[in-house]
């Protein structure tokens, strides 16, 4: 007797967001969703703030029409977004009718299942959003970020999840966004969880693969009980993504456990995302192999990346070594936050301008914001000193109270201003597209009668740009040139003929 | 109480073998001997076929001095091979006192360990092989190479097991050349080798990471008491190679096991290799990602990738999928030997003969071998219409010997062969250098003196070359252009300005 672990298939958002840096058009997902819908997953998910703003910034397409578009050509499945509890999709706390009418919006446009999180893991900051995913009948998934600091525990953990199941959660996800869990962790938290809180909560567990061993983790966790794992399929999986879900398959044959999933469906959803892959070669991310540097750091590979940039530009490129030393610190100042977006790029930057400035000479002002509180509660106790500092820069006092409680009623205002926007169409997602992205959103809604602008390239040419072969192959645009013709010389621009 | 694993790391031999065709010069792995020897390791596996020929066919590298310069590097450190029993490091069987003289210079020269294996798992093909390591006083490791079949049991694995430690083998090794081993069976086969035949047996398990799911299976032997894995360093794993290094170390981190491995030295290690691993891109393997289509062909990636050269030179690149399923109908018929080389070669090709030309219309010579019993015997019965065919075509009878008893003492026939090559130096390294790859071996010799020719290519014009960057950095060498200037067209050579 076998038990059946649920699947959670990843390529419509975060595998591709976290290789192809979310560039992925919806076009090119449709011709795969019948098998997707078919193939046996428990939810695909399809949805979240990235996918969102990448749709409107660099894809001209409706993330709302994309979402109505999943709901037809998958009928039969549950789709899942991520939802950053009271930051919906966006980077800051919105009052909460707008999140009331953002998460009725999102299931009246097809939205199953809603995976809510908050980077400080404050329970306050996804309370309601839950309760709003509850009031329109769907499913409600509260969520662990996990990390690992000297104050995190495994029942500091258990805590979490009760506090989020009286919520009132359908079900609870370890969410490991940076490859961090190891196997005997993921098996402690599950065992812990489950033996706590009753065998009946059901558990997802969301990990990356970046440190290559976080496989083993979901297998520990299903032993321990966990009933559902995310994966994404093998042409879009590993690096920085997850862990490939014909893996999945093939690890759990001949245990205790089976997905049921469909093997000839996942070999055709394999084949069409690598076919489509190499259209977007140029995004992809650049670290393909593990990079189990994290484990010392716990610094996200994406935040280093980041926070190179920013070096870079300040022309300090040769203190990474100190900012690398200096994020520790940081995070112990803010209370052992997680590193997920925002808190690791807040903590990151200010570690940059500690390195470049001195320690605290001038906080950023998410990071004094962070400091008073208006982020939320953070695990440990944060430096009174820095509080201070904060206080005096932003004039501002520290908060204790849930950050939304401070907001008044910002629908009808958002309205107006959506109202004013050339492409409004008058319709409650347009609102809550400006809302969410109000620098983008103008000239999405503009623009958008001009229709989905793919950013993937010919695989062709695509080949050709990086492949072996020398010659004029490599030449895309005009390029100038210094050239010769009868011993006399020109300025040329060149194209291919 | 944590109990310790034993780690075999793979850089210096399977690891660039699988990743870059066996191409790395010793040059490139000198700076790494020092954290290579003090970073912890059970051995260092560092020499075997495929290195010792691309030494002598591509590098004109001594791969005896070779040895000797890892024996002086690494003086704290076993130093592992891989051997193919009676083949040695060729593709025939050798006369026992062959390879008595092999091993016994190999351990001279500095060879601590033996992983001895058959292509067939027939155990009288290594029984001479693992006799005469005992005699030197070296490590003998017995090996069986995993593969799946209706034929191949648990209770199959542990009798050969047995007989393998019946010829006084030091250790057994588990070897899962096409990451075929998932965790379930990794499991029962360790655990019932150890119930059987003693806890203290050592057991040794070498897995590939093609699949994406060995790591959880080399986790799932280590629970069932395997005493040693294999990995690579990070920066030359994954795809067609192994599991990394690192994220083996992570992987135990609080549980009842742990590596003791030196994180600093892997760091290091690791870092050369991320250095070195560009100057070989033009051979890197294509596949990056996880093959899980193996375990449905149970062919490995290699063999595919040869059974295709085969097709495309025949002009049949379209028989691609009658050759798939024709695999595993010829290997039933050899009696289902493990596909690995050579019996992987062997295996495929004579599926290319029977799409092409109709079954086992023609046999290859090396596929009539098999059949007849001049490789060794295999678990299966194998098909007596085939064996008479084989019989007519080659005029030789089948037989159930140990094939190296039919051979006669060839030890000065080598000798007198080799003393006819030009730069010949005298010694029997040289002697089995002829007798080992003999086509090769003459060139080499002739041109030894000139050193050591690497065939790596200087990072950044690999970079260069394959660059994401657009514009005239891609062109490297004059192209020839129609290019229209004022209105008039030219044909010019363009060099970048």
């Amino acid at each position: 007797m076998q038990r059946k672990i649920d699947i959670t298939e990843l390529v419509l958002r975060d595998a591709h967001q976290s290789l192809l840096a979310t560039r992925m058009a919806l076009e090119d997902m449709v011709p795969a969703c019948e098998d997707i819908d078919a193939a046996g997953f428990w939810s695909v998910e399809c949805w979240g703030g990235a996918t969102f703003d990448s749709c409107i910034r660099f894809l001209n397409e409706d993330p709302w029409e994309r979402l109505r578009t999943f709901r037809r050509l998958m009928p039969n499945s549950r789709l899942q977004m991520l939802l950053r509890g009271q930051n919906l999709l966006g980077y800051r706390h919105y009052e909460d009718t707008v999140v009331d009418k953002f998460v009725e919006k999102a299931a009246e446009n097809g939205m199953d299942v809603f995976r809510t999180f908050d980077a400080l893991n404050d329970v306050r900051n996804v309370e309601r959003a839950i309760a709003a995913v509850k009031r329109v009948d769907k499913h409600a998934q509260g969520t662990i970020c996990y990390t690992i600091s000297p104050l995190h525990t495994v029942e500091g953990y258990v805590k979490m999840a009760r506090d989020l199941m009286d919520l009132g959660c359908d079900s609870l996800c370890i969410k490991d966004m940076a490859a961090l869990l190891k196997p005997q962790p993921a098996y402690d938290i599950v065992k812990a969880i489950k033996e706590e809180l009753g065998q009946d909560v059901r558990i997802h567990v969301h990990c990356h693969s970046t440190t290559g061993v976080t496989l083993v983790s979901l297998m520990k966790a299903i032993e321990a009980g966990a009933d559902a794992v995310d994966s994404a399929i093998s042409s879009l999986s590993l690096g920085p993504g997850h862990n490939p879900t014909e893996s999945l398959v093939e690890m759990l044959e001949n245990t205790g456990y089976t997905t049921d999933l469909d093997d000839d469906r996942l070999t055709r959803i394999r084949d069409h995302f690598a076919t489509i892959r190499p259209k977007y070669s140029h995004f992809m991310s650049s670290i393909t192999g593990v990079e189990t540097e994290i484990f010392k750091s716990q610094i996200p590979g994406g935040m280093i990346t980041n926070m190179e940039d920013q070096l870079r530009q300040q022309g300090a490129g040769d203190k990474r070594k100190e900012v690398m030393e200096e994020v520790p610190r940081v995070r112990k100042a803010a209370g052992y936050p997680p590193l997920v977006t925002p808190s690791s790029q807040i903590v990151g930057t200010q570690a940059v301008f500690n390195v470049l400035m001195g320690e605290y000479k001038v906080l950023t002002a998410e990071f004094a914001d962070l400091m008073l509180g208006y982020y939320g509660e953070t695990i440990g106790e944060r430096d009174a000193k820095v509080i201070a500092q904060a206080e005096a820069q932003t004039k501002k006092g520290p908060i204790t109270v849930r950050p939304a409680d401070l907001l008044t009623p910002e629908w009808e205002e958002l309205c107006t201003q959506a109202q004013a926007l050339e492409g409004f169409d008058g319709s409650d997602e347009d609102v809550l597209t400006h809302a969410m992205f109000p620098k983008v959103a103008s000239g999405f809604l503009k623009a958008r009668a001009d229709g989905p602008q793919s950013v993937a390239k010919d695989p062709n040419e695509v080949a050709a740009a990086t492949g072996g072969s020398s010659g004029a192959d490599h030449v895309r645009t005009p390029i100038k040139y210094q050239v010769t013709v009868n011993g006399t010389s020109h300025d040329v621009s060149v194209a291919p003929a």
